[in-house]
């Protein structure tokens, strides 16, 4: 089901980098970034290199970045493994009106403006907007309940409703 | 210190609501999302309520939001609390590159296309993003570890570089 988006954008967003990946289509990416420990690269503008001062102290980021070929106007999706339509909002979708996805990554190394990560599921090329530091006492909810996704889900896509 | 950003934006988003808060000014924000338990609303454009479908059997979502007051250019930073400058990317301060902030919070209760959430520090009419449902399988590190921040900590600023 689709909307009619507004006609004009209300804020503006910079590419900052690009995420190396070894995935060149999406068809070929994990299901989630729970499902590949392959290594990628954060690929930082060296222009913006500075902000990554003491970085490299925390053992996992939060990144964000643009999902700039998914359609933005589909309010309500069938997911691929799942029967019935869900709210983009009750989705991780890269389908949606901003489409900003957000991974929670494990940081190996940081090598200049490069960033060395795991627990990434995008293609080749993606454009970043933001890197975080994760912050376990108010980013971690390890007693987060899901209800329509536990009553379907199997191992190989827990947790992922995308 | 201030970088020069670059002339343009390479893509739009979209303010898709509005987030309700008990704090008309920033200095009278919580310090993070853990420092308040108020309740707070936020309020999604009818236009995309269909988006909402199966939401509320989450019991925490991801809230994205735009720091619409925030400067984009300091890449480092020294936060009021710390004494030392960081990098932007090893804050959580509105003022970056994509001044996107990120909350998870509980969610009470969804009336038509308003969210009654527990879990913000934002600002009283602050745009919002995205919403997305917390999944622990892939948000949930309880293990991270975090180097600077816990060599300066006190209780009551634990886990908040902002």
């Amino acid at each position: 089901m689709a909307v009619a988006l507004p006609e004009r954008t209300d804020a503006g967003v910079y590419f900052i980098g690009r995420i190396r990946t070894p995935w060149t289509r999406r068809e070929d990416c994990p299901k989630n970034p729970a499902a590949s420990d392959a290594p990628c690269t954060i690929a930082l503008d060296p222009g913006f290199a500075a902000g990554l001062a003491e970085l490299d102290t925390f053992s996992h980021l939060i990144v964000l970045y643009w999902m700039d070929r998914a359609a933005r106007d589909l309010v309500v999706q069938r997911p691929r493994s799942h029967g019935a339509p869900r709210g983009v909002f009750a989705l991780r979708s890269p389908a949606r009106p901003n489409p900003i996805a957000l991974s929670c990554v494990r940081l190996e190394r940081i090598d200049g403006a490069d960033l060395h990560v795991r627990g990434l599921d995008c293609v080749d090329g993606t454009p970043l907007i933001d890197i975080k530091p994760y912050l376990p006492s108010i980013d971690s909810h390890p007693d987060a309940s899901f209800g329509w996704k536990s009553a379907v889900t199997s191992t190989r896509e827990h947790g992922n409703p995308s």
